[in-house]
């Protein structure tokens, strides 16, 4: 069996992390699959799927900090260069952590912990209309 | 058809890597599955699933040391002086690699390298029973 | 049903960036599931799958200039001195980043961003002969 839905989100850009849980999950059960696996996949170049603990401190200010480490938004980018665009950082973020997470279904939901939550984080300058693939394979 | 079995592992945490493969192997054998993907999940937002080559220079230090760049255990987080923890620099790290790990299954296994791991890596700041999801879709 | 090729790729090593789109792609197709989910993985420990806008830019300096940051290439690795080689930074670029990436199948393709493309990084520091492991399953 095999099921996938189109999820659309709107986010602020700018490093934005919003929670995809409740909506993963839901598709997950219309699929009626109760072992597989799901992927969660961000159409689009500068944005990612990972997991958090979906709390203030860490979304608001601590992978941002990481982040600005590893690609500073006021770095040198050929990419901006090359396209008089200002979204470098934003691209060389999302490639580092790649567009999508693969999850297990067990029992017709993901078996997420406690304080795990399945997020997008949108790197982008500016506000973005976002298509999140969500795919269900399984029995 | 579609197979999943939760593997409990005890790590030291602080970065603890452990090899995994003979047991996803193991998994994968035992779903009888031929054609594939496997997908192996750690529940909870302070560690993740990858590959490396299972030696100790890569596993006891420089690994350590590229993740303490990007996340310091000493940095400032505001996950710590929220919730008067220890472990932000664990968030960070877990959320930028991510909680999974996307594997093929071709004639019964999972191709890897012959100096190619699966591993996990704990992040937290101490010892924890982890729990991995592996599931195995296919034919 | 599930599906499974192998491509065999040429790279010249050095965090080469090379995209893979069109050959995933032809494999999506003659597996003719038409929804389902993809797993492109690369065997090694020194190489990892993801997506990026590929364009000179991004490809030839930006991706680069953030890795040397995480894992410089003159940095010192423990994994050097044991084995006397010369590639720790690459095996610590391909393990944070991961040796595959999870895609929807959607529609009997991938359904990728018009500037999102599917890319090889190999980090080591030869030219090598790279087998990229494709999986489809689905209906």
């Amino acid at each position: 069996m095999a099921h996938s839905e189109t999820l659309h989100i709107s986010t602020a850009g700018n490093t934005d992390i919003l929670d995809l849980t409740t909506e993963v999950q839901r598709v997950v059960r219309s699929s009626a699959i109760e072992t597989g696996q799901a992927t969660v996949f961000v159409i689009g170049s500068t944005a990612t799927i990972s997991t958090i603990e979906f709390e203030p401190g860490l979304v608001n200010h601590d992978i941002r900090a990481a982040l600005e480490k590893l690609a500073p938004e006021a770095g040198r980018y050929l990419h901006e260069e090359t396209w008089h665009d200002d979204n470098g950082h934003s691209h060389v973020r999302a490639t580092v952590m790649g567009p999508s997470v693969a999850l297990p279904v067990v029992g017709g939901i993901v078996p997420l912990g406690t304080w795990q939550q399945i997020v997008l984080i949108d790197f982008d300058t500016r506000p973005r209309e976002r298509r999140i693939i969500v795919t269900v394979v399984g029995d």
